[in-house]
């Protein structure tokens, strides 16, 4: 397997996942060659990036013809994500873009039977359905990035779907955990942004405070392992050292755990089956950690999850729709348009008036998506 | 796999193991039928067990020509463990015999091809390189089925070898674990064999209070799973709720964790690669289990547990004599002939007294059981 090169793609490279990538690539440099970047914003750290893995394409902002101009690189050529995620000379496309830009990337990939390592969890939450038949018409492989998902994903190896009883995914909590109702009435972005032991992107970061992360997580499991939602619980684990947790039919459980740091899921995903040290292994001393805490997950603290969970149930585009009405909530959030209790009612209220379609092609799901994001902003411009 | 019927013989049917193994093949009889049985000493359980599973063979004491006319079977008859063990329509062999009388029964099967099920520590303890030689030879297979080498045989499912970075064993520090060492030395066999998590058997009850018993398995696992002694490490774990952990070399451990049942390890033992529920199933809910602990042993407290993990790293005949030191010494502890702190001394003495031969043959191993069983007597004679 560690003989032949793989040619890489990092969609989102300059995002936190994306340097984390190639913080791992930077010591594999003989596994892995970086075939292309892509990146929406941050121009600066893009051509960084490029004068130092040298890849053959890059992409900046979608915009192709202005992007040779802007980026200012020599011997790179400026091609769109889904052609770059496609060519014959990529192994692993690596999804690391926030909200929907992933998506027909991936599915392109998917189609062109290439691995794709997911860490955008909207792709899985929105076209669940879609991806899946896109993997197996295409014969592409999807590896999860997600650490709850990573650890699920490592506890089955070996072992088959039908020994599967539960999939038990942990939750810190989030930022706000220990804040009372009231309080979070008048919780800051910067509150929000104060995640215990992740660090992450501003968006996930907020998703994580008020679990509709955890929502969308449990949305992904359910594609990603097969396994239906009823069979995908949620517990909560202040540490963050158990990522996730499988329980086999006979009474057997298996735990992937270790020190909170993306790169070893991220690496578990590129060197599939092979294991290999990082440069600087994050390795946990069991016996310097405290005592692991786990417990019930109150819905009723976490209006967020308990709607993402409803979305994923009812099925069709409702998740769809839940994740484009989050996005721009938790925008609006971010930008101090709105309350932090505000996001659930937006949401709420957003897949409450959605008509959803069942087992949906991917046109609905960009119409259930364009159609949310337009009601969403409506109520949040009708009462500013 | 599920589809044909596997021939199974149990040695030791009428101990704590053997009685779960019987327990477990109760709820699985389209997947398993017994074939022999064989018990040293309760005549009674064993002629109730030899009606209900209806074996073909029996061993009662090892004495096959008056074992038939003591138990009185009609239709069974009576063979010594090593024929049963190797007859070609045993499949899987389950190990639950105490000391070294599991040892030859144990090379037959492996040089027969069989799968051994282990659950008696003394084999590989005394004789690791000769029945890992025996399994290589005769293409036999060794599943464990004590409760930590079926964690981290489990975790190791899918993964390779050269992944692994350390083995973690967890012991819950046995009966003893919060009295003081003055308070030790006045320990009755009663309090020693008061396990706060496990039932089992005398014996190793009693090698679970002086913790002689992880030292015996820190060796087994090096035999079990190919990993050198200074990469198993033991960890204290008050719950018994993590049975043991894998760390790999990319800084991600996997641990099988679930409620303390034997019944568990053995059916995954006995239906691997599947899982089956279990007729009763000892499901864990990790929201109702307290805080789980972990925390560096003090080999100081646990002065057999030292000896144990020398007389693994000096090799050769020393872990035989270690262990039927240790027979000699428990067996007069729990008839009140010696104190609980003389074990670990009557131990020392015969290892530091011992001839050890390196990479010994089973000829070897027996003569230094022997050896080590008369110099332990005598010591423990001559004090009395």
């Amino acid at each position: 397997m560690g003989d032949s090169v793989k040619g890489l793609v990092i969609l989102g490279s300059t995002g936190s996942i994306g340097r984390q990538t190639l913080d791992v690539v930077r010591g594999l440099r003989k596994r892995f060659r970086v075939v292309g970047l892509a990146a929406g914003r941050n121009v600066t750290l893009l051509q960084e990036q490029a004068r130092e893995f040298s890849p053959r394409f890059v992409c900046y902002d979608g915009n192709t013809s202005a992007a040779h101009d802007v980026l200012k690189l020599e011997g790179v050529d400026c091609i769109p994500m889904e052609e770059m995620a496609t060519r014959p000379d990529v192994d692993i496309v690596v999804v690391a873009t926030v909200g929907k830009a992933g998506l027909t990337p991936t599915l392109g990939a998917l189609e062109a039977g290439k691995t794709v390592a997911l860490a955008n969890k909207e792709v899985l939450v929105m076209a669940g359905n879609v991806v899946a038949e896109a993997a197996r018409r295409g014969r592409g492989e999807i590896r999860p990035v997600d650490s709850e998902h990573s650890a699920i994903w490592q506890c089955l190896r070996g072992e088959k779907t039908a020994s599967i009883r539960r999939l038990i995914l942990t939750a810190s909590g989030g930022a706000l955990r220990d804040k009372s109702i009231e309080e979070l009435r008048r919780v800051t972005p910067e509150q929000a942004l104060s995640h215990p032991t992740w660090q992450m992107g501003r968006k996930i970061t907020v998703d994580s405070a008020t679990l509709l992360n955890k929502g969308m997580e449990a949305i992904e499991a359910r594609w990603l392992f097969d396994v239906p939602l009823d069979r995908i619980e949620i517990v909560l684990h202040r540490e963050s050292i158990v990522h996730s947790l499988v329980e086999f039919t006979d009474g057997s459980l298996k735990a992937q755990l270790g020190t909170p740091d993306m790169r070893v899921p991220i690496q578990v995903a590129l060197c599939y089956p092979d294991r290999i040290a990082l440069s600087s292994v994050p390795y946990l001393d069991l016996r310097q950690v405290g005592p692991l805490h786990f417990s019930e997950l109150r819905l009723d603290r976490y209006p967020c999850l308990a709607l993402a969970l409803e979305a994923g149930h009812r099925g069709g585009t409702y998740p769809a729709a839940l994740s484009a009405a989050d996005e721009i909530a938790v925008a609006s959030f971010l930008a101090g348009q709105i309350s932090f209790t505000r996001i659930p009612e937006i949401i709420s209220e957003t897949i409450n008036a959605h008509d959803s379609v069942a087992d949906p092609s991917l046109d609905d799901i960009l119409a259930a998506d364009a159609w949310a994001r337009g009601h969403a902003e409506n109520l949040i411009g009708a009462a500013a």
